[in-house]
């Protein structure tokens, strides 16, 4: 497959005007059957993982944000299938607690940073702060305005030993409709369901102003935004998948050569 | 399968010996096509960790210790192959920083007990200090004596919202050092070589003896020590896989009813 990256990043500087790109979009990954077969980029992500490890100079963060049902937790699993627990951290970032509400908003976002030779990867983010921050107004409004710089700067500056990537799933009203009534009919799904999401999607357009916001003013070159059309599942977890894949081979981690001579030491 | 737990649990106040278990005895797991073709185990607890997730109530904290190339890291990515990064989170515990050491010696186990509704694995644990502690003889003799029974008022607490399962992966010195020499011819696994490694092995017979003790003195009903027999890798996964999914259902952890009636809401 092409490097789909170029695709699907938003060029820094640039202006995004999401309604002119299509959530149904499948053209750039092919087939449904092709993309099921597609394993080889979850089993190359599990390999080159275990050379990130065992390097254990640089992180990788893995930023997703998107509205409810966008499939946050099924693409970590679908494009961590194959690596695992170890030496993958997610953190969910929801409402904040006393104590971080008593930091600024950065604080807790950097705690829970990658440690060199893992991958970070957050459900929900920093992002949150200009997204519903902004649509709920949550903080004064020359507050919010200042945020986005900080969050660049903030990027900025882990990026010295963290390769940052940030998806936004994006899916069209009307598929949330499709995936919320199915929360709403199964009772294993009952608890992901929280009235306030249907507030969100009340405000939608808010919503989706917010996100061009923050594609067209956070996306850099050290740590660029990609808008992945999200409405066909395989589609998003295949286009992640292999994005993932191609900024690891990139990065190149290489097994570390011990301090050691192992023509040294005998095993007795 | 019948339950394994019977066979491989410590009984609680039993004194063991470790030289009468055969770390190359697959006698309860059957043939090696037959543990590979277990995949259910895996997937069974893929589904009840989503339960456990939702639930949001209990945790699972699995221990594993061992001696060096026993398998800690590679029986997590069997267990777990099937779960993936969400809701379950790997702490490795290596030689304490500064700031660990300025603590008790639970406090950064403590910090690292997993929230309710995940599953935490520990790799070492607070055991480290009985063992390598002892062995070692990195504190007064007095204090190690102290932190048996300190272990288990702390699991007893924790316990509390937590079920705590203790996997001892045994292997024998011969084994051992067949890993090891693995370890050496692969470029690949220099990394995980390290000389002190060959320290401990001339200290076997103390580490069995101070296994011993351990084993002896903190299995208790709330959080019981399993001896894994762990020369054959397939033969400790499956018998480990099996263990914690029988115990996770056991705590049979429930899709929680929702506080609003489902009836009450119309996505539009």
């Amino acid at each position: 497959m092409n490097d789909l990256r170029k695709h699907f990043v938003v060029e820094p500087g640039s202006k995004v005007d999401l309604s002119r790109i299509d959530p149904g979009d499948t053209s750039r990954i092919g087939t449904k059957e092709e993309a099921r077969k597609r394993l080889e980029d979850a089993i190359e992500i599990d390999g080159l993982q275990d050379r990130l490890f065992a390097e254990g100079q640089r992180a990788l963060l893995i930023v997703l944000q998107g509205m409810d049902t966008s499939g946050k937790d099924g693409t970590i699993r679908a494009v961590f299938r194959a690596t695992g627990p170890v030496g993958v951290v997610v953190t969910a970032f929801n409402r904040p607690t006393p104590e971080e509400l008593a930091h600024d908003f950065l604080w807790r976002v950097h705690k829970a940073c990658p440690r060199r030779g893992t991958i970070g990867i957050f459900n929900r983010s920093q992002y949150e702060d200009v997204l519903i921050g902004r649509v709920r107004k949550l903080a004064p409004a020359h507050v919010i305005e200042h945020r986005y710089n900080q969050i660049n700067a903030f990027e900025d500056m882990i990026a010295s030993s963290t390769k940052v990537l940030k998806f936004m799933l994006h899916i069209s009203k009307d598929e949330q409709a499709e995936r919320l009534k199915a929360r709403l009919e199964d009772p294993r799904k009952h608890w992901k369901f929280d009235p306030g999401d249907l507030e969100d999607r009340g405000l939608w357009s808010d919503y989706m102003h917010a996100y061009e916001q923050v594609l067209s003013r956070c996306s850099t070159e050290l740590a660029p935004w990609y808008v992945i059309p999200s409405d066909k599942k395989w589609a998003r977890n295949a286009a992640i998948a292999s994005i993932v894949r191609r900024t690891l081979e990139e990065m190149n981690p290489r097994y570390p050569n011990p301090d050691w001579d192992p023509e040294e030491f005998r095993v007795v």
